[in-house]
């Protein structure tokens, strides 16, 4: 993708938040990719209310400037019960590392006597096999 | 309000679409003032969906940068039986015009049968005569 | 280009203000593939500062919810001396017209005295040519 | 601060990268107050280019609905001969803890025979002190 003049600071290069903004989306295309829907779909195919994020970090080693292409590598790095660690790497052109993150969501169902409480749920099994994990709980 | 590094472009003035986003803000807040309650709570009051917005359009006559401060000031210039239009002016602090924005939203409800269509409802006279309004229809 | 959740409010659509991030980021590649150049390399090459925006407006018909797909058309309207008029158009996968945007911007260089201050400068025929426009200030 | 409409996601919660947005405008209002003056003033006065992130982390306890008041604690942690380490807790009005985060920035400047290159540079005594750290290098 290219870092367009709207993801970047007054410095020029990326505004850091708009890296996890690239981490979310492709967190979701990956598992539209490995579930063969979009996320609309899971939500109601799974009745899980979103996978919101527990715990982020990232570390910038190179600045990007806008017009820069850049590739970002999104997988799976273990999968638990209810909930989902992924890495991310951004590397540019020249196949530099620019940034590096890595993150942990929790699969998520709203409550059935009260919709407006969230509490996290297992993620299915159907999911965790796609997802191309070995086990639930297991480390990959 | 203070203009943020995070609001701002390459070139070091605030970024276009951030504008909308104020402008949006403002306009959620004059709504929370006039009705003495917040969004959320809007929205389950008056069983309102949202204000969507129909159509905008703005001018920018002088760029700002970061760590300006600007003041923009919101009102409302009519309300319709569904939709209400507004006036934004954003001014520098030596009071000169930066922004001037205008723009109409719809009163939403969610249709009974399918909840998934929304269409225009009339906005509760309640709702138009807090915000000032002659009476709905009615050019201020 | 499919809708990203990060790109939708909390009534699941597009937040308003992202279809100006869409839509300069449209205008950036307009140019780019015009000119066979990204965007640094053109300011660089044209000593050109920027095209900040000086009037834009949008109506917006249908709403688009994440995960859709959109696409956006961006076009030349109109090319002046130092001006240019696009228009935008966010169609929704079955072809219905989501949005109509409508902007003009100014081609601008930097003072030579005092490099803060910028001011509009005309756009080189090369440009104007590229972009496809019969002559300077006619209207296409 | 209250959290808006347009900070939120589908899910109606702060879409998490904005929290990082939050807390970059955080730490340069901090920097702000400790120095007497504004981002682009500082930049000025002290030949620094930024301080851009290098290392961040955070962890989400709670989510965040729009119309939300929550007050966001920002406290310099450490900071080192050119580093600043920060720590950032979002609490909701009852007090509750929804966010902590960490990180560490460098004091940049850039490279005297090509001002496109950027490296890390010694904070200046007179910052170091104003932030009210023991003294650099010291984990306070």
């Amino acid at each position: 993708m290219m870092v367009e003049w709207g993801d970047c600071d007054p410095a020029g290069i990326v505004y850091y938040p708009r890296y996890f903004e690239f981490f979310d989306a492709n967190t979701n295309s990956l598992l539209a990719d490995a579930l063969g829907m979009q996320k609309p779909d899971i939500l109601r195919r799974f009745k899980v209310a979103g996978w919101p994020m527990v715990d982020c970090q990232a570390k910038f080693a190179t600045p990007i400037s806008f017009g820069q292409q850049v590739t970002i590598a999104t997988d799976v790095v273990r999968i638990g019960r209810s909930s989902i660690t992924l890495s991310h790497r951004v590397t540019s052109r020249s196949g530099a590392l620019a940034v590096e993150g890595n993150d942990t969501r929790v699969w998520i169902g709203r409550d059935e006597n009260d919709p407006s409480k969230i509490h996290s749920i297992p993620i299915p099994c159907e999911v965790t096999q796609r997802l191309g994990a070995k086990s639930p709980g297991e480390v990959s």
